[in-house]
């Protein structure tokens, strides 16, 4: 399983991705599930993947060989949007599962895989997309800032409740990092290390990019704090009142 | 969608489940997910269900009508184990499935339904099982004594930290609440009235059970008080300390 997250917000964009990568709970591994593609004052890409590993690994790395061709094609490096380079992407998943997916479904194994990606070329705004299975995608607006792929449901509640456009990015990587927690908590199959980027608008560099392992100070600490903090405002709920025997109107049969 | 949950504790049960059913977002209606059969002095059964409305309907009527023939059949009012009377259920849902499942499937509909099933009859102790839309069923233990049943992972962080079978009523009750608020804030498919029943152990008589509407007073202040609680612990954790500019160490091609 997977647990990425991307948010775009006013003042630049935040990516976070798990290394956990499982065939059946007897074949875990750690693979990096993030992928940057950056050049100074012209463009920063990120790439994060979801679904089957030979799946995503090959579409990734066909856009990357497809980008060192000498010959004119479109590639990563020079199409002038986000928009393109969310089109190619599509199109390396759809070349990807064009030719090992009958293969996989012959050994009713699953080829669907999916990704976010975002970043900036210079020229426009900065962009984040999610692309399906099936290679179309989906842009990330003002009213909806974040994508999330994989394991998305443990982690998504503090998502809703804290991030909007105007969230700062400290504050927007200390709420990815309490839902990956959460997340982390619930479902074995993700887990760290977890990377980490940051993106500040109009910037066209990464600003800083971290791979959080186990035993980090500040993930340890938001673990700690984070769990007691929660059992604390739950402990401060007052109890219900309904437990005076006068309420009791069972549906017995 | 659905979403049910039950636990069982040391003091006792409690089980909850929501009101809402959807076949598309244009038809969305009410009815109710809890079923009760109480017997007082000798048995308390509550029954939980999510998936095709149609088909766990029909199996928890057929459990009621063989329960009400004069033969000499074993029903949920003459089995002496909480474990027969999940297998009466089962058998029902395997004989709902086994009728209207090929009609179902020739239109692609799922006939896939889920069901807790809880309670006591004398002469053992309480015991609460799952029971899947094969018909099979596990039961809950002393280490993992709750279970979801429908739109589960939202609302299962807050059970994860909370419930233990220590956990007295009242606090489980809390708990449960909470859970939903967390699930209805991330699922419109979920929603209001919430059925809410306590059972305490050994007593063969059901403690109360209510019905949460729109407007409880209760209710309401949890889903206020919990989630400004969770922002003022999210603001009080310190932001990440990264943001210095000396970490970035960003694996560009």
């Amino acid at each position: 399983m997977t647990y990425c997250v991307a948010v775009v917000l006013d003042a630049g964009m935040i990516f976070a991705s798990d290394s956990r990568t499982n065939a059946g709970v007897d074949q875990i591994a750690t693979f990096r599930k993030m992928r940057t593609f950056e050049r100074a004052s012209d463009r920063v890409i990120v790439v994060l993947s979801s679904g089957n590993l030979a799946v995503t690994q090959s579409a990734i790395n066909l856009l990357d060989q497809r980008s060192r061709a000498d010959d004119d094609q479109a590639t990563v490096w020079n199409v002038p949007s986000m928009f393109d380079v969310a089109s190619l992407l599509g199109d390396a998943l759809r070349d990807v599962r064009r030719r090992d997916g009958p293969h996989l479904s012959q050994s009713n194994v699953d080829s669907s895989a999916s990704f976010i990606i975002g970043g900036q070329v210079v020229g426009e705004q900065q962009r984040l997309f999610n692309i399906y299975s099936e290679g179309n995608f989906i842009e990330a607006t003002r009213e909806t800032p974040f994508f999330q792929i994989g394991e998305t449901k443990y982690g998504r509640p503090i998502i809703d409740r804290v991030i909007t456009s105007g969230t700062d990015l400290q504050e927007a990587a200390k709420c990815l990092l309490v839902s990956f927690d959460s997340t982390m908590r619930s479902n074995i199959s993700v887990g760290l290390p977890i990377d980490l980027l940051c993106y500040r608008s109009d910037s066209f560099h990464i600003a800083y990019q971290r791979t959080i392992t186990e035993g980090d100070p500040y993930f340890t600490m938001i673990h700690s704090q984070w769990g007691a903090g929660l059992r604390k405002v739950f402990a401060e709920l007052p109890n219900p009142y309904w437990d005076d025997g006068t309420s009791h109107d069972s549906q017995a049969v």
